[in-house]
């Protein structure tokens, strides 16, 4: 039999002072994780593809076993046709492609076009619903300005789940039930999290929920009241300054139509602050009919310059950000010709996007605080969108023929690897938690002592089964070993020599990043220590270590990982 | 909470008489396992994906546990310099994209360009050697005129492994370990196969093994001895007629130049056959300097036209197949101009492609059989081929620099459910290994039974888990769910109702491919029959049936799967 390499991915020296000067990406990319191919395209090597293949199980389980979902997989490749039909094929950021016989297609960016056509095949009257169904597949997006690593790649797994019910009633019921599903993944994989309530965008739907976490490298900011802890994007975050009516300083003001053109609304708001364009909307749509469209700058005062002293418009609203007062800087009104009698005014609503230090819109107790975060996943009461558009319908009770409602339920499975290993590193390398680690237990000896190994690896082989690593380098010392172990986030390093034998030392380098206080082994090594001639070392500033004779190895090491 | 329903994409109705007429990837989306979206394309649906992953599974635990391989996954986008180097880049199959920077890739349908463009970073020395590296992952081939079905699909799952040594000793020994990883595979996917010398064609490299399933649907050809049990692709077969020199009818001819142009090789054989040029060339290379050129009949004949009388070829090579005699009817030659004394012949060698009931060319003692078959594994010793033209190379132990040798290994994942639903289907439906059917049990009762089902389902839940199938659509009685059971391939159904409890029924579906003699099941039966209270029923038309009280359900279920 050849002999196998297993360490060839394994960095041939171990310098832990390069590793606090590296991108997290770079670092993933040092020690052997994955290896960038092209921008935002990766290659996943062993040992990531260890920790990948972990949180995607982490989230299948608990859809299947708490969603009660099916899995399903489909074809990467969706046809033009689909697209074209809900509008989205003009999208930039979809990859397209040609085959032989010149039929179009994309890869895949997300499957409610594929999923809506699928399952139309499969829907026929209410009683085939509710029906809520899965997938954990690559996605493919044509970023333009792709971020290194894994948090924005052209070249992505996510899992995306569709819920299909015959009523909007239902539908609500099964968007709380994906999140609750959402609450115990993202419990299970390990790392605080924030669930804020978010604009549904693009995707369309009247409800949405985003998964976040909070982390200074993160590109979203999420604001939380300290009163009621709602957390919410920015984007759906509604604040009141802690006086109303104090700015004194210039105003700036946006102008939009209405859809029939005869009604000019004016948004005033303070010239430092950004105009939120989801609360201007709601400020409005009870006193305008119809719905309404944004008018840059250049184009309202170019129809401003045209209007020929003529009278423009029927109506005018002006709605006045709670922040200004009558003393504020306003600006001029741009048209001459107006009659007084046709202005409105709305006053004291908050037209801006919150700053940290507000009041919360919801609450009006508590004070906002904003913070960075990484966004990891998202929920969509999707409405009639898809399944109106591709004609996906059912017979309801009343024998009536309408379009399905409909949910989707995303989670960027590489992007959570890439938002973990931001958050858990630290000067010596990654730290996850122990269920998405690429290994839970390392077996550090020096160069020659293959007996001790050996003997170690088969005292644990049964309960640690695959979760062992011990193929190093040979050309990595001891030290250099460990410090291995210890950056690529092993939490368990098991330390053997002839010295000590036939007692180990157990280096945790694993931490409880969801609760830190009294781990559950001091109350077993106060029972224990005894029985099991267990020792602990602790100090300040170095790693915990447990030691142990060999034969009690298994029962610490289980002990020690329903901390981590 | 809302409830779920799992059974979506059973069908609504049970026709077994349909079955019969459906060919079989319309059976497989009848009965819910995939569906196809485009000619090549397939959705997978949730008992095809179980199905799926259990043969991928099977083929990774044996990569690791044998093969000792590494398990990478690689970017399906691959950049088109890559493919320009190996002179790839042109085929035709590619389903090639440009990004929006108007970068071109293609849609990897192997990886050999990639693996070995990746693997360059983390081999320096032959001390880094061997190494054997895969993926399972979705493969793209843009094929003209896909099957229906996943026999040729345009998007398929495939094992792919890359093998890397420091020479061609090591190489063949990879070769012949990774053969002897495939005899497992094959073993534990539970269906007869055989493997057979192949022609490596457009891979490359000059060693390649096929694996096969003889069956009538098959489109190849394999030929095996019935003496020796060598097995040959036809393109690699030599045979030899139960008597030489026989042929009195007429008589083809082909030609070919040596890369000089100065010799004309001209290969004489029975104008009813086809010539094998793979023999054909190794007939003659030995008296042939330089490598030859296949010449079309038309081309060939242009130039004797153009010939004008001169003396065009310094040496005339005549090679005769042995099935030749001297009464055959042999073609003029088609030179008027030429020396005696430059002529050479070669008689009595093998030229054509063989035929069932020829003598065996390995053995020159046993008979050729030929079988139509399914091809569904294929191993090849590459050579340096691919790490020549991207620069793959090393330092060997004279500390010369060298190019690296590889091999690679390919099985068609999603094939090989095709082709293993293919062979074992019958009147009622799949008979999958229960290795790889979607369920190992079913729990069927009639509609309204639950409490029994319950009861079954809480017997069996710690020894089957998430092995059991027990959610049919409500509108099917007992008889349609029996049925179904059948049809989806689960090889044991459990059938109970409140007649006999607390005795249940097993109805075997499941079927042992590989060796359908004394199933052990029966030795268990002398034994535990009266502690058990195991009764058998079995007739010549109909499944075997064992009845058995409640209490030990489990422990008959595991003695029957035994042998499935």
């Amino acid at each position: 039999m050849l002999k196998r390499f297993y360490h060839a991915f394994q960095p041939r020296k171990i310098s832990r002072d390069s590793f606090e000067i590296l991108p997290s990406h770079e670092l993933l990319q040092h020690l052997g994780f994955l290896r960038q191919t092209q921008s935002g395209l990766v290659n996943w090597l062993p040992i990531g593809l260890r920790s990948l293949n972990k949180i995607e199980n982490i989230v299948r389980n608990r859809m299947n076993d708490e969603g009660h979902a099916m899995e399903v997989q489909l074809s990467t490749l969706s046809p033009k046709g689909l697209w074209e039909t809900t509008g989205r094929w003009s999208n930039t950021e979809l990859f397209k492609l040609r085959d032989a016989r010149k039929a179009e297609f994309c890869l895949t960016p997300t499957c409610e076009e594929d999923i809506t056509n699928l399952m139309k095949n499969y829907i026929s009257t209410y009683k085939d619903m509710p029906l809520l169904v899965y997938q954990i597949t690559k996605k493919y997006r044509d970023e333009l300005r792709p971020r290194a690593g894994l948090l924005r790649g052209r070249e992505f797994l996510m899992k995306d789940a569709y819920s299909f019910t015959g009523n909007r009633e239902d539908a609500l019921k099964m968007f709380d039930q994906m999140n609750a599903v959402y609450s115990q993944i993202f419990t299970d994989l390990g790392i605080p999290f924030v669930s804020a309530w978010a604009d549904s965008g693009d995707i369309g739907g009247d409800l949405s929920k985003e998964y976040h976490y909070v982390h200074p490298s993160g590109e979203d900011t999420l604001l939380t009241c300290n009163n009621c802890g709602t957390s919410s994007n920015i984007e759906k975050c509604e604040s009141f300054p802690q006086e109303m009516n104090t700015h004194l300083g210039d105003v700036n003001v946006k102008y939009t139509l209405n859809k029939a053109h005869d009604t000019l609304i004016c948004f005033y708001y303070p010239k430092d602050r950004q105009l939120n364009w989801n609360l201007a909307m709601e400020a409005a749509e009870h006193d305008v009919d119809g719905s309404m469209r944004y008018m840059g700058e250049d184009e309202v005062l170019k129809i401003f310059q045209e209007s020929n002293e003529d009278l423009l418009f029927s109506r005018v609203l002006r709605i006045m950000d709670c922040r200004l007062s009558s003393r504020s800087n306003f600006p001029d009104f741009p048209l001459r010709q107006y009659l007084k009698s046709n202005f409105g005014q709305i006053d004291d609503v908050s037209l801006v996007e919150a700053h940290e230090g507000e009041i919360c819109g919801i609450c009006n107790e508590g004070l906002l605080k904003a913070n960075k975060t990484i966004e990891v996943g998202h929920t969509f009461h999707l409405g009639t969108k898809y399944s109106e558009a591709l004609a996906a319908q059912f017979t309801d009770r009343d024998n009536k023929i309408s379009a399905i409602e409909m949910g989707c339920y995303g989670i960027g499975v590489s992007r959570l690897l890439g938002a973990i290993g931001e958050i858990t590193r630290d000067k010596q390398g990654f730290r996850w938690p122990s269920k998405i680690a690429p290994y839970r237990v390392s077996i550090c000896v020096a160069p020659g002592n293959n007996e001790i190994k050996q003997r170690i690896k088969q005292e644990i082989q049964e309960t640690m089964g695959n979760e062992i690593m011990d193929k190093f380098n040979e050309k990595l010392g001891l030290g250099a070993r460990i410090s291995y172990s210890h950056a690529i986030g092993i939490p368990l390093c098991i330390i053997a020599g002839p010295k000590n034998w036939p007692n180990v030392e157990i280096e945790v380098r694993g931490k409880n990043w969801l609760n830190d206080n009294i781990p559950t082994w001091r109350e077993a090594h106060k029972k224990l220590h005894d029985t099991l001639k267990w020792r602990v070392i602790e100090g300040d500033s170095k790693p915990e270590k447990h030691i142990v004779p060999i034969e009690h190895l298994s029962r610490v090491l289980a002990l020690l990982l329903k901390d981590l």
